[in-house]
């Protein structure tokens, strides 16, 4: 490709996402672009890096399942004020870009993107703006091993300039050997793409309006034509059935535990490991096997994080260890996890769990939209819902925190230093004072006083030589 | 193979399982094919396929643990009726038919599998006795990119005609260089067979009678040897070793994945999935990582199942979501969870557990033998035993059904609307009536009336200034 | 290589072992000789094999985090006693040599290890050794189909005597075609070994002494170069950077897989299983899916493992099963399961968990620093701590041993064939007689007679009609 590239002033980018297809091999009644890869709707993805691109209009062309497609990306891109254009029947993709550019100004360049293929990366987007440059069709190319069912990226031998793109069952045998295909991605001047648009026909095989048949438009006007070559697969991937976004999938967490790697995240297993969100990771962070972090996740200096743990909406300050078996979700909320703490295995922090310095929370202890100050301890079995939580307070193991009346939610205060028994109820709205103990089994439904022993207990009685119940003859 | 496949009436199939065979390799007090492969033995698997074959008749040779492979058969396969024939020494692979065959008629095809080998197709098979046509000697054979080890099929160049099966030690260089090999599974006439196993012999260097002789017989009398050749090595397996057996287990997994993703089931990570019974599966199921299916287990539409969960013998209706590190096994009574009822994390159910719309089943809680009607909730460290819920019961954090008096276990039933407190223990046999509460902590072994507090607390009080135990000098 | 190999009485092998590096890529505070793979350091597992080897002497060079380098190695190879050589600064792998020959006898063979190449395998160093012979230099080589930045081997092609080591960078082409590669693994003797040293210059483009250059010595001196090539590129991979940290983890784990199966173990998946320590299985043991192991861990006869658990420092007996989810770790007090128990799911044992024949542990039950008699339970929702449990124990749903005074620890004696109630809380010390039975909800405090029924529960009272708190307007 020897040709210049002329230096022009950048014109501005307008995107449309073709986000109107059915995905019946997805199987589902949910549109295919809002299947998740990462957690995240694939057309958000697409939009994304349409946002990091600083594209100046997006145009997103719905179609099956419109009203839920526009609704998702309405409540996620109100910033970007996308506009949507229906595409109702599909009759192809230059049909569905014909829906699209009415919306769009003459003097852009405008990026063709696919909703359902997720990960295409910014800098080669960049890239095939800057090969389009204001006045050339430029289309994203990459070579496959085999490149059966692609569209051959056809070019003039001696200058590299590309002729045309030829459908698989329209290609010869030479054509067929040529495995630089096309990927569904284009940057053209919107002016001329307008007038293409214009001449588009659907006499074919499939009676169908192809975008692809602008090349020859090009051609035939002598715009030239040119490709921006990518290496990566994954960039170009759609998303047609369940098996393609687990594969996907896999290649996305594969880089994102590369990624993190990179910055120094020791994982055990990089192959079992998943991300669907965020997850910024101070110095010398270890996480174990098999775990999944959901939503925006902070793990700082040193965090260790064990086997099977699953953390979403969470922040864990440096030096805390969560043992193997940890669930953790603070939703909107958010959950803390305070300098060294210890949680787990087999706790649950639930939205609004607070835990300070030193904090301790071990097996089958559940914790909700409570507080614990540094250095308190709920180690077994335990409830902690609505609570405030003193320092240094000794939570026993079975006790639980009553929160709920069957009409309203009260809250526990457990002040500093309070020894509470094994198997208590405290029955919130109610204070324990400072210092103070509760005995094991106590019910305690009314505030006690700093330094207090409080106990609300039965006598305890034998009945010697008690004759145990005998098995009933079934 | 340019050979006329003579159009005739069809003939019974009659199968012979080759299941005698020690297995050293595995290091195991268990036979070999009573090794499971998908939570199945692997006789078990072929014995299944012969069953879908509509075999007439099936003949097991045993020897190594006849007596436990035999009884394992016995209590799966009654309606088979296979029959056993023992093979005490094991002379080879012809001894072992010719134990079998005194047990078939002669009018039919034999078709002999390997116990060992659990993972061939009834398509392959049914081609094989096609391609036997009931008066060919069908081999079933394979291509190896590394034929080492295997015995090589030597066919007559022009006709295609198989003229020989050459073991690797007795082969020449050029035999060697063969890659299509011969499987270790025929189709072949019985009255045929019957006279060719008269004429084996042990004179080879293992003095072993080896079924692949009568190779050379047929075509010494004149009958056609036909091969029928597959693609997919992993019908072909054979187990011998923990090794093969979790290969060949990854292999199966990763089949049941492709099947159900395929259907719109949409799994996490394929190689994370693993399944040892069925799964049916309505629209929209969503499986996250690391989940383990056993038994008989049915999905309704839009269930979503977290990560890390094992589910076993259970029927989870439509919009239910069972939320990580959630164990359910119904084994032979079952469990049921509702439409849109929400399970876990760390949440049990055991067999009779049946749960309506909408329950919710929380952290650290075990429900057993006991059934919640539509929106009752047990969200907190709680045990359900032999307990029947009504409709929106809530039942409290550490509330526990005694249902067990040590001898005897004992009904408790719950009717609608009752709010049972933190920390209860309902004595059965007791009944708590309709819209009652009970309060936390109470011990309650008396039924309640509808509509009225209970509790059984004792009075609380306090100690002031109470001096703490004191850290005792080690 | 047709030198003859000249027989002559062994020479001592003395040990030096490069730890000085920063390990700059692997972004951590911790040097990184100290990382860990399979749970053990780095540098700890090239000792291991020194001493294997029966190395006389071994002198550790260390530089970044020398302290704490050479506190970690004390710690535990006391009976060892390496020698430390501070190479600071770090001017080179020759300078790095240079620290250490002067504690090291001329008489020797120096064998010289990379402290970040852990999985070097001893009978490839013995080898090399031998290769040496005493008086040779020996190179431990492998061949890279992809060599690109490593140390060609350059040989003289009639005798395949190693002339040179070139670096990457001043490799002509023809020398980067060469695929052999250098491993920096040698031995040398020693007396020519610090003639060569002393002999070394930083006259290169990094101003470093390359312990390489030696071989040029050697030549010059009529010393001949031996190369040892091994095929196994695991065994020469350095550490440099988490990926590479993982991928050798991933690697290790593999193999330890593949040994127990050939042992007769049956792993449902041998990629996801982790040993972190050892492992030692009797016959017909079953792991399921995603277990770690860490520790010394035992497991007899027909021992069953359920998915997903972490069992650590823990030896469980013939028979036993541990169903999913279960947290052992008996970290340095050790636990153990007796014959035909039944643990999990849900269970934790901790430190000094002590289990009888046939004992059931169940789901959320947490034992720590307790013997159970053959045949006790614990089923549900419990916590036995410190607590010596007698034969046939039925220990109810929810119960606690309360140990724990707020300042110190106390034991709870139940005798055999005590019936603990539900949610009974068992003030330590107390001890409850042989055969007694504590009825629901108790708290005990006292210790009770053989055979008695104890109780301490208050009266249950009912308010009829009694009105719900209402939900508050918000």
């Amino acid at each position: 490709m020897n040709q210049a590239q002329t230096e022009k002033p950048a014109t501005a980018i307008d995107v449309v996402v073709m986000a109107a297809g059915k995905g019946t091999r997805m199987r589902s009644v949910r549109p295919k672009v809002l299947h998740r890869l990462g957690g995240r709707a694939l057309v958000a993805r697409v939009l994304d890096t349409a946002a990091r691109l600083g594209a100046r209009h997006v145009v997103v062309v719905t179609g099956h399942g419109a009203d839920a497609v526009e609704a998702a990306i309405d409540a996620e891109f109100a910033g970007m004020a996308p506009r949507f254009a229906r595409q109702m029947p599909q009759l192809g993709t230059g049909h569905a870009v014909q829906q699209a550019v009415p919306a769009l100004p003459d003097d852009g360049t405008v990026l063709v993107l696919s909703g359902d293929v997720p990960l295409i990366g910014e800098p080669a987007l960049r890239a095939l703006v800057a090969a389009s440059g204001g006045e050339r069709l430029a289309l994203l190319t990459i070579e496959f091993e085999d490149p059966t069912g692609y569209g051959r990226v056809l070019r003039d031998a001696p200058t590299g300039q590309v002729l045309a793109i030829v459908e698989q069952k329209d290609a010869t045998e030479a054509q067929r050997a040529v495995r630089e295909v096309y990927s569904g991605v284009m940057a053209v001047p919107a002016r001329q793409l307008k007038t293409w648009l214009a001449r588009l026909d659907n006499r074919n095989a499939q009676a169908e309006y192809y975008l692809t048949d602008i090349v020859g438009f090009a051609t035939t006007d002598g715009v030239p034509v040119v490709a921006h070559r990518i290496d990566d697969p994954v960039q170009v991937a759609g998303v047609n059935s369940p098996a393609q976004l687990a594969a996907l999938e896999r290649a996305l967490q594969q880089r994102q535990a590369e990624a993190l790697m990179a910055d120094g995240v020791r994982l055990a297993d990089p192959a079992r490991f998943d991300l669907r969100g965020t997850l910024a990771c101070g110095m010398d962070v270890e996480i174990d096997v098999n775990c999944v972090f959901e939503g925006a996740v902070v793990l700082g200096d040193g965090v260790r994080i064990g086997a099977n743990c699953v953390i979403a909406n969470a922040r864990i300050e440096a030096g805390a260890v969560i043992h193997p078996f940890t669930h953790i979700d603070g939703e909107k909320a958010g959950a803390t996890v305070g300098p060294d703490a210890r949680v787990g295995p087999f706790a649950r922090l639930r939205p609004g769990a607070r835990l300070g310095a030193e904090v301790h929370i071990g097996n089958f202890v559940e914790v909700k939209n409570s507080t614990l100050a540094d250095g308190a301890k709920a180690n077994h079995l335990a409830y902690l819902g609505d609570a405030t939580v003193g320092a240094r307070v000794n939570y026993g193991a079975g006790s639980i925190t009553a929160n709920y009346d069957g009409a309203n939610k009260h809250r526990t205060v457990i002040e500093d230093d309070v020894h509470v028994g094994s198997n208590c109820v405290l029955v919130a709205p109610v204070t324990i004072g400072a210092g103070g103990t509760v005995g094991g089994g106590s019910v305690v439904s009314k505030s006690t006083a700093p330094g207090a022993l409080t106990v609300a207990r039965a006598r305890q009685t034998s009945f010697p030589n008690w004759p145990r119940p005998q098995k009933k003859q079934g």
